[in-house]
């Protein structure tokens, strides 16, 4: 089969590989019919995640027809059409049986195209297939779906459900890339006054605006804290959420925050940041962060499927798998590009 | 009458002031027969709070009888016996009426002995004071008593309930002073499974076994990370609360805390601390600051009264009034006279 | 002034009465400038509530401008122009300061039009008046802040909030009068799969409809378990809201609810129901109570403001105050009239 | 092998059956060296589950050591000192993924005993053994551990958390046989301000103080309702626990409550109860009902390992595993033997 290649940092080819097969006995493997890139590819590709191989098939988002199962699957028919999720589930652990797959410590949580390959491949192996997959629902496209095996769970867990946001809230979101829409449009199910969009491009804040967002801030030219001041009687926003990655964006989130506020971490980071706590220690504040445990994942499918969550209106750019060097490239020049997600399918 | 007067940075003296007198309506006056000084009394009097003015009473712990009350004052009389709340509370702004007094919009929160007189005097007026005091349980000595006035609240609060300290748990305590064993205590309400005291002093850590730790960490020679490790099979503490208010100790209890873990932070921060976000973004942590509320004192009054709680137990040195500056000497240089709280009360 | 005085079961009358004066200094007297009929008033005139004596004005719904105020009043100032609550809460005893002031022990409550005069009149007197009535958001019209006195945070509270209804979910509303309609309009707010409405009339179904129920069952042709287990893989409904109040609407909720669901009562209830235990021990499943307290008047209000609910759109009929028994025969006759809730306004 | 067989109401017998084994992948075979007798067993022994069928053998409680184990266990090895659950969890469906194994939808819940054959035998099957088997601390008795197999979770889980006990609580638990027993045990670990036990029997009442009550009601002659009111300024208890199953308990349990109270049920009902809603409608009032989850178990476990809960103290007798129809009757006779709990252990 053909699959997308890590060779170490600043490289990667589209190339002949071995089949993806069956190893143990709670395996399935999916044809993939349709995958995507996600931000995280991009660090990998620049070697700031040194875990990750030479030779590893890289990606972690994918939707399609199951091929092959292990003796011991029991949810999984070979012809399923599945969802497979970026978080996978050994289903024994502590954190698994808490609904924390994330964590998982039995060898499932985030695997795919990190510590096993992935799903930027014709097929991938995809291990306790009964708990890191999920039917499709009768109606949805695959597109739509495949913006559940990762971004919308990670912003609607992370961000939404971590920050607790409620009826009425005005909730800030800083990083209008895609994982701050899915955050926008996880947060908009709860019905809050405002959703206040925080970026430097312009571009980003125009996509928030059509995902929800009914308040946009460019920092690099206004004053995201007095305009979080002014819709809020001067006290700040009820959930601040996080969506970059590094450290002035989560301080900025920090500083919008009212007394008894919430502070969600989303972005993936590479540094430490500075936490004011002398500003801080006395203003009852909560600060989470998290990886997606994908325990919201059928809640978003049944969503999905209701017609409640337009999942597909991340997808930007259309390829198709063969195409996946051109993809990456349009994906990594989003500000020029204006890519969102970019989706990448099997030639019928 | 007689009051402890701040001078300005390194300066204070007990001398005669103006009587304490009602000002507003839901005001009264308590004659203070006990008091105690807080380790914030302390900063005050290095000019860490620039808020407090020259010529301010200080203190914001006291214990008993009513002398005076205003015309709007409903639930106290004349001759009550009550408890003087750090915590002052207006009781209709949106934080009061959330249970949040420690944030109050109206004019209350800590005021006592940072923007309006204390309770280191020999009476004190206390604002909104139907929902400021608490009526004592009879039988209850005035000197634990005074320990609800903020200390146990606050570790109680902050410490235990906004670090959800569970059945079961591996709680670290990171500083076992006053407040850090009023942690210990509150955490004991809970049955965790271990209790891990850290601190630099042994003679704190030896009050911390009394007062429920059952595992201490000198960290001056011992390593508490490999310590919580090794009695949480490698994963950290369920709870790491930071007692103490300096950057490396909360960088210790961040570092201490298991997947999913919380971090509550109790301590007066001066400065800002570093938050390792490149290790703590997935690891679904939490963490909490706050300052005390109070809405745990009625609780906490009836556990001191029924024999549950042994609040007394944290007074190590007993002054009289008159006697305030050698109190704030003896409490000043803890480490060599061991004290914890000292307690001032009126002569007979 | 004139109001409109209970004068014992079956009778009452729009009549001269003295007028609405300050009595404590915690009390604002406001002229009545809409004010509306609850089917509360109703159970009144049946001799329902014993604890209503003759001569008591009725009501405890009502908008408008504060005319005079007592000395202790802080937060509101005559010719301000205030939402009255339904319930009165004094700010002081354990249940107010927790949030609860449904179930207040000093002397609030649900006082208005019921153990003490109500708003059905010109002038109405409000006890704790800072913690009993709302500012009205500008540009808001008088009948949708009106909805905001009783039926809407009873509908949000008592229904959505203890019923907890989350994105995703399927709730079943028993009961489609005008507090079934509020739980709807609450439920909307968290985004729900489907919202079942279930009635015995067909104009109350399609009122429904508008209100954002997706689906309807008329329970006197079709099975409204069947349905619910037609739409949850024969589970049952995540939530069952009761919204009626006799012992049928009870039990039909109670059967309807999946494992681990939760059943939310709101109906005013005058004779015992059964449960079934003998079905429901083992099914993990949480049944509420409630009056409403009325803690989140403040974030409907601003749901209000912002657009976000339509709370006018209950309104069917409006009369002049001096039309009031004409208004009663309406609302009383609602099969028959399609009234949901009438508004009675002052003549300009 | 030798088991004991249910042959129908009334009837049983410790007999020869066919030995046994390994059936599905995911089943272990444990040798069953201590097991004991459950008041449910008396129900079924009654005739009160129809779908326990002749033939069955009883007992869904046991500790040991594990003699045979599936291709697809990973968890659990042969020699592995394991405590079995009375709660058998697939893993997979969406009740076992959100940690309520007890409303499993894969095969699991109560099974054991029940639906597959059970543990009062020398050998039994324990199917999805890697989340139905617990491994058993070092240093803990078979006996003390073996209350965790149901009756110590079932106490903790469906009375305490369910219930809230929260520090500083008054808790009224209504019935004082083993499952009452256990539910004090398990509040204890909260620190309520006082545990309040109820029961008919002296006996039962005088055990009642050794696990933790301080008040005790023998409701034949003393009225539960004055007492709880006396002990909470007439407002009744915090948190009320149905430990009997019948409609009078629970109905006084819900007589029992304070507004905004919880009254969580643990008693296995065969009869509706009349729930007065006439008078709690208004009162805020929580009402759970539960069977067992198991998610408590590794905590239980843990808090067993470190002493804090002296889980062996319910037993009351013991006997050898051929001695078991003699066993029955000391337990089925507890108002005259004194059985709490009773031990059938393998001969060495």
């Amino acid at each position: 089969m053909k699959a997308l290649v890590y060779q170490g940092p600043g490289n990667k080819a589209w190339e002949e590989v071995p089949d993806a097969v069956i190893i143990d006995d709670t395996d399935v493997v999916v044809r993939v019919e349709a995958t995507t890139i996600c931000g995280t590819d991009l660090h990998i590709l620049k070697g700031d995640l040194p875990q990750v191989t030479d030779g590893r098939i890289l990606g972690h988002e994918a939707v399609r027809t199951v091929t092959a199962i292990g003796q011991g699957v029991r949810r999984v028919a070979v012809g399923d059409r599945v969802l497979v999720s970026c978080i996978t589930s050994c289903g024994t652990c502590r954190f698994c049986r808490d609904g924390h797959a994330g964590q998982c410590l039995g060898g499932g949580g985030w695997i795919l195209g990190h510590l096993i390959d992935g799903t930027q491949a014709e097929f991938v192996r995809v291990p306790f297939a009964d708990l890191s997959t999920y039917p499709v629902p009768a109606g949805v496209s695959d597109e739509a779906v495949l913006m559940l095996s990762d971004i919308l769970p990670t912003g609607y867990e992370v961000g939404v459900l971590n920050g607790t946001v409620r009826p009425g809230d005005v909730v800030a979101v800083v990083g209008a890339g895609p994982i701050g829409l899915a955050a926008i449009t996880g947060a908009k199910l709860f019905s809050p006054a405002h959703i206040i969009a925080i970026d430097l491009a312009d571009s980003r804040l125009t996509a928030a605006k059509t995902f929800g967002a009914d308040v946009t801030v460019n920092n690099s030219r206004e004053d995201a804290l007095e305009i979080v001041r002014s819709l809020t009687g001067g006290l700040g926003a009820d959930v601040a959420i996080e969506a970059v990655g590094v450290p002035p964006t989560f301080e900025l989130a920090a500083s919008l925050i009212r007394p008894g506020g919430h502070i969600a971490n989303i972005g993936v980071h590479g540094a430490p940041a500075t936490l004011h706590l002398e500003d801080l220690w006395n203003r009852n504040i909560t600060i989470t962060t998290g990886l997606v445990d994908a325990y919201s994942t059928p809640t978003l499918l049944s969503l999905v499927g209701s017609g409640q969550l337009d999942a597909a209106k991340m997808v930007t750019h259309h390829f198709d798998l063969s195409d996946f060097e051109r993809a990456y490239e349009v994906f990594a020049n989003a500000a020029d590009t204006g890519a969102l997600k970019v989706v990448l399918t099997a030639a019928g």
